[in-house]
């Protein structure tokens, strides 16, 4: 067995944004030399998340408006008085800042329409990480 | 180290359906000669989903209405300029296509009322893949 | 390759609870031995969940209050016809019973304000168990 991991450092640009990182994953597992296996996609914060679904840009802003929805900003939450990001740490918390993909005769399983997105919800962040570690033979 | 895979193949009969593939999944572990690992359990599509809760049949209408209720499908969704099926495709993200389950002693470790889902979103589909991907020795 | 495998258990006491358990998890990541990994936290249970996220008292009050909020306790579920816990199912579901980290140079990955918590959504209980699987070399 072995593991291959690589850090993405993603520079993001608004409050609420997705970052389309398939071709940079899809590129480390297949530098990964891992012929069978699992790639897990992790961003190690606390105000951002990691889906997977279509890169379609009418959907990419449905995904956020409903994230806008769902975790309002302006949302009267404890959180809010000793910080203003309330709304981003639960989206993180609920959403999940990971998800895991197998890896088959050396590359990542996904669907047609099953691009991955690291979810910024409290940037603009000058460097977001993302994990992508790639485990196997 | 080794991994064991295999791909069930579903159909589906229902816009919204659950469809329970707990036996399915047990028994790819079972035939995978691995004692202790991991199981992922993950559909590569934009519109299911995985979940793990209990089959019992009040609960699983309830997860549908839960998923309606939350997902409408008449949302007022920049992606059904273009097609139909928004509110799919943001259960899909939000929920989460995979799971990941724990394998010890050869069994597939989950609770009592833990069976194995796939959510279906946006049927009735003729074949919708789950990729169940036993990993360990 | 190998797994370390440790089960919490866990009392919890009250209805809606989060119980940190970062320390436990990174003890066994420590006491692994593995290098380099996964680290999979697992509730094998059907009323309970796991997430990452950040421990302020304020903010863990938002989490189970949002937690009220979108899987009311006094819905008009069917599965309450049987049993009184539907809300806590459908958290269980939808916000998944587990959570895969990084596992670097024998430690555990993840966001300095990224800690780990069992989310007890149908409490008080005797015994929580959380299977804490480190996998790797």
């Amino acid at each position: 067995m072995k593991t291959h991991v690589k850090q993405l450092n993603i520079r993001t640009h608004k409050k609420l944004q997705l970052v389309d990182i398939t071709a940079e994953v899809e590129e480390i597992v297949r530098g990964s030399d891992i012929k069978n296996g699992i790639c897990l996609v992790f961003a190690p914060h606390a105000t951002a998340a990691i889906v997977a679904n279509e890169h379609e840009r009418g959907l990419m802003e449905d995904m956020l408006e409903k994230i806008s929805m769902d975790y309002p900003h302006n949302g009267k939450w404890k959180h809010n008085l000793i910080d203003d990001n309330a709304a981003a740490h639960l989206a993180s918390a609920f959403i999940g800042s990971g998800r895991v993909f197998p890896v088959l005769d050396g590359r990542l399983i996904r669907g047609t329409w099953q691009n991955i997105f690291l979810v910024e919800l409290d940037g603009p962040r000058y460097s977001r990480r993302v994990i992508v570690e790639v485990l196997g033979e």
